[in-house]
Parts: structure tokens; C-alpha cells; sequence
């Protein structure tokens, strides 16, 4: 949530000289994303009439081979009628630049707000959008392996080391070790899928009122099942924030939303209560690397892996009968 | 350069719908500012054709009682036609309210954008603005100590102690100490002045080719003498950023385009030289604070106290000559 490197009017409006966009007008470093810098840009816009673009800098994490594979993604989402930001092309059709050797891109600019309390309308309207984005991905034509998934999640594990685990919560270790084990040889491999968002909680979607007006922040989209990112998305979306309430409403106002546009077949709705358990898995264990790596007193801040831990047990717990048809 | 805390959607609708701006269409937190939080907000607008604020969270540093102080002052200059964001009142009149004890205020957005590397034109029209501000205030009727002067400088001296100061570089107590003794008895007291910004750094002026559209972040403002006021404005626009080289062609329109609008008196530019040295050692001090109590990995940039240490020995040999009259 920080903007990472400087770059002033004069940085900004050579860039946007390569763009045919019109003259700079304004420009402010934004606090989005945990990766990137970003910038959200005024120009005259093409026609003299004004335009807005969120400038992207791609600071860390992403590997630059596979920024082509995030931009592409957006831009056909964008042209099936997804709520997506596309990528404006410079004046030689390319979707990104470099500037002082980082790869940086113009966005489509969107309005909406990211909610925080999400009602069961607004929760619908993103089962809806999300659905939308797995019926849009068929002829997408690219893929990426995602290296988020169920592999990543033990060798994180081993990263972290059980120690420094136990040292956020003395029980941590043991939940990881046992829930990982039950996974072993479980996973489903061949349900229906395609490239997924795999990150959409509340603050990558933009709203205005039950509309869903953006989904942003693609970059770790992957190739994966529909309903493995549907497990994600309810364990984004259904909780209080810190995973100790479970909200029905929302739960159920997501997948009726889903399935107006896409209906889950029976093996993947008997797959949900392992998605949204491996999902809980995959944020709590890449939360739990960057408490231990992160200073305490960071001006970024940590996200309590605890608050999955929580989730985790719920869906344990309770998820056989949340998934079930007719709920 | 950062936002201290998270406000989400439901948050910031809540406070909107105290104003008269229409509703809430987007939000983004902006990198702007190091003792606030900031978000330039996009509302329907009070007449549904759109408009754009800035909302400030005061996070630290700014007294609450000082609050009004600042925010009277914008309106002051914006009223008498300084490019100046207006404070937007909420419907009952108030400068300010508050959300979960903190303080926040809606500010006009302004177009334009912070020049790197400033050209003549452009500083010729930074001198005529701050002249414009410096007329502006003779009404305005309050008055404020500036916390950031001579005795303070001592005081931040004391704080950091010279062990400290010395672990920046081995040079740095004893300059301090001998520059702080030369204006022990020297410092005048009975220039000209009025309320002055006192921070008119590039990045606190948006611009347009040429043109002012905006002086902002006014809360170090304080009563102290024009002439300082464009002494400390000269030291930040004038020399290359690590203070190593003097820039003449801007110096020369700085103090042109000043003089268009009002002129130093002789007893002025005569302690110019004095003041050049006193708004060295003002950021010397301060920066020399943030970065002795900053960790060094932190997201916050320090910015290096030697960058004026540099342009204090440059006005040491320079500056009698540099603000002679016909310069």
C-alpha cells in the first residue's frame, strides 16, 4: 500500500508522450497493491476532453515474463463485456513500456468503491461478475500454472519453519501440518477450469451501490478450477474480517449470483468444502511468510493469518452442509 | 508518504453525505503528504455533473488546535485569488469533523502537476505566487508561532545529541554549532512579515507548463518574515536535489518574478544570505531528526540532512553576492 519510487511530472508526462492520450494534467501516486506502484493520471484525454488512466509500476513479486499473460488477460475480459480495465496500447501497439528498467503500464481508469461490509445485493452482483469472468475465459487461448496452489502451500510451510509458525500462534504449526496431509492425494485435478482471478476479495472489486463497476488486480491469475476461485472468493467475501463470523446471507447471495450465469455441476459443488479449506490454506500460509519477514513497526501492514485459521475451522466444520444443493 | 489508516466505502459515504457534493463514485487513497492520510474522492457532484476533493486525515505532527488555523488560511488566500484549494464546508458550516477521533477535512482538488527539475519560466511563476501570498495575508487577522524557527533548531539539536549527529556524518555537530552560534544575537526580528508557508518545496506546488494552479500543504505555515519565507523557497528550488549544484537561471527568476509583484526591501535582501543559511539549518535539523528516529529500512524515504548541509556551505561562500540588489 505504498507508492515505491518517485516519479515526477516530467518522468510522467515523456511516458505519456508515447501514448495517445493527450497532455498530463495531474498526477497522484495512489496506495493500491502490495506489488506495484501505482498512479492514477489525468490527461487531456484523446478527443481534449479529459481522460483518467491508473499508471501501473511493476515493482516486485510479478515476473516481468508473465506481465504480457496478466495485460492480455485483462484486455480480453474486457472485450467479452467483463467490468475489467483494459490496457491502453502505446503508438506502436505495445501494452507496456520500461522506464529506468521497470516495466510500467496504462490502465483504463474505472469508477467504484471498494466495500467493506458487503451486502447480500452486492454480494450477488460478484458471484454474478465472477461467473461472468469463467463463461469469458473458454477462448482465452493463454495459460499460466499457478504457483500459489497446493504445492506452494507445503513449501511455504518449510520456508516459514514450524518455529517461527508456532512463534504467531503455538498452534499453527500442527493446523498447517494435519490440514496439508489430508489434502495429499485428495486435490481434484480434471474439473472444469480455465484462467481464474484467484485474489478477489472486497478491495479488488470496485462497486457503485449493487453494481459491479471493476474487478482489478489481476496479477495472480492462473490457470485453475472455476470452483476452486469460487471457494476463494466465499472466503473472501462470506466472513467478518477476522474469520470469527460466518455471514449466511452473503454466502448464499454469492453462489445464487454465480449460478445465473454458470451453474456448478455436481462434482465440483461436492469439491467446495476442500477448495474453501485448501483456499483458507493458501492465505493464511502466504500471510504467515510475510508476518515473519515483515518488521513489526513496517509502515505495510501485516495481515493476521490467524483470521484464515479461523475460516479453516468454520468450513471444517461446517462446510459439508454449506455447499450442499438447495442451500 | 503513505495512508495511515484504512477507510472503506461505507466509511466514507457516511462522512459525503454530511456535505453537499452528491454521492460518493470513487475513492483512492493518494501517496501524498508525510503526517496525513489522503484520498482524492470523485462525488457526483453538488449540481450531478461530477467533482473531484482531496479528504485529509490529520494522522500526527498537526496540532487539532492548529487545525482551524490552517484550514482559515487557505480559504483567506483562495478568497483573494491565490491558487489556493478552499476548505468545502460541511452542511452545517464546519471546516472539519471527525471520524473515530481523528480529525478530516475536504480540500479542493486542484489540477496540475510537482516539477523535478524546474525550468526559469516556472520559477519565475513559483516567485510571483509566493509574492501573491505574501500581499494576501496582510488582512487575515491571525497569527501563529512558527514551532520550526531559530530556537527550535537548537532545541532539535539537543535531541538528536551529537553522537547521533555525527553517525549521519562526522562533520555534521560541529557545523550545526558553529552556524547556530553565528545567529545567536544576529537573527532579525523586525522585518516584514506575516503568516508565510514556509515549506514551498516543489512537491508542494502543482503546476501547468508554466502556470501555478496550486500551492498546497500549508501545515507548517506560521507568522514569521516574508523575506525568510523566500529564502527557505529559494534553498528548495534553486540548487540541483542533493544541494550540489546552484542553479543561477532560477535563482535569478525566482527573485524576478517575486519582484513583480512585491519588492524586498533593502533591510530584506540585505539578511537574505542570513535567512538562506537559517532555512538550511532549519531542514538540516529536521531531516537529521527524521532520519536518526527513522529505521533505515523503513517504507518512509529519509531524505539525507547533507543535501543542505551542502547548500549551507554554498550560501557560506555565495550568498552575500547571490541576493545582492540588481542580481
Amino acid at each position: 500500500m505504498a507508492v515505491y519510487t518517485h516519479l515526477g511530472a516530467e518522468d510522467l508526462a515523456a511516458l505519456i508522450a508515447n501514448y495517445d492520450v493527450g497532455e498530463l494534467v495531474s498526477a497522484k501516486g495512489i496506495a493500491e497493491g502490495v506489488s506495484n506502484s501505482n498512479w492514477l493520471i489525468e490527461t487531456t484525454g484523446p478527443d481534449g476532453k479529459g481522460a483518467r488512466y491508473i499508471l501501473t509500476m511493476y515493482e516486485r513479486r510479478i515476473d516481468l515474463d508473465d506481465l504480457p499473460f496478466f495485460l492480455d488477460l485483462m484486455d480480453h475480459l474486457a472485450a467479452k463485456g467483463c467490468p475489467v480495465p483494459r490496457t491502453i496500447h502505446d503508438r506502436d501497439g505495445a501494452s507496456y513500456r520500461h522506464i529506468d528498467g521497470k516495466a510500467v503500464a496504462m490502465i483504463e481508469y474505472l469508477s467504484g468503491v471498494s466495500v467493506d461490509h458487503p451486502t447480500a445485493g452486492q454480494a450477488y452482483s460478484v458471484g454474478k461478475a465472477l461467473a461472468q469472468n469463467h463463461l469469458s475465459v473458454a477462448d482465452f487461448g493463454q495459460s499460466r500454472v499457478n504457483d500459489m496452489a497446493l504445492a506452494q502451500w507445503s513449501a511455504t510451510v518449510e520456508r516459514c519453519g514450524r518455529d517461527a509458525l508456532a512463534g504467531i500462534d503455538p498452534s499453527l504449526p500442527v493446523i498447517l501440518d494435519e490440514t496439508l496431509a489430508g489434502f495429499a492425494g485428495s486435490w481434484p485435478e480434471n474439473l472444469p477450469g480455465g484462467v481464474v482471478h484467484c485474489d478477489l476479495f472486497p478491495d479488488n472489486v470496485l462497486m457503485l451501490g449493487d453494481e459491479v463497476t471493476g474487478l482489478i488486480d489481476f496479477y495472480f491469475s492462473a490457470s485453475d478450477a472455476f470452483a476452486y476461485d469460487f471457494a476463494v472468493t466465499h472466503a473472501a467475501w462470506c466472513f467478518s474480517g477476522d474469520g470469527r463470523s460466518y455471514r449466511p446471507e452473503i454466502g448464499e447471495a454469492l453462489m445464487a449470483g454465480y449460478e445465473t450465469i454458470r451453474q456448478l455441476g455436481d462434482e465440483e459443488r461436492a469439491c467446495l468444502p476442500l477448495f474453501a479449506r485448501g483456499a483458507c490454506v493458501r492465505f493464511i500460509t502466504s500471510r504467515a511468510e510475510d508476518w515473519i519477514t515483515t518488521p513489526a513497526d513496517a509502515l505495510v501492514t501485516r495481515k493476521d493469518p490467524m483470521d484464515f485459521v479461523r475460516r479453516l475451522q468454520f468450513y471444517g466444520e461446517h462446510a459439508s452442509g454449506l455447499f450442499a444443493r438447495g442451500k
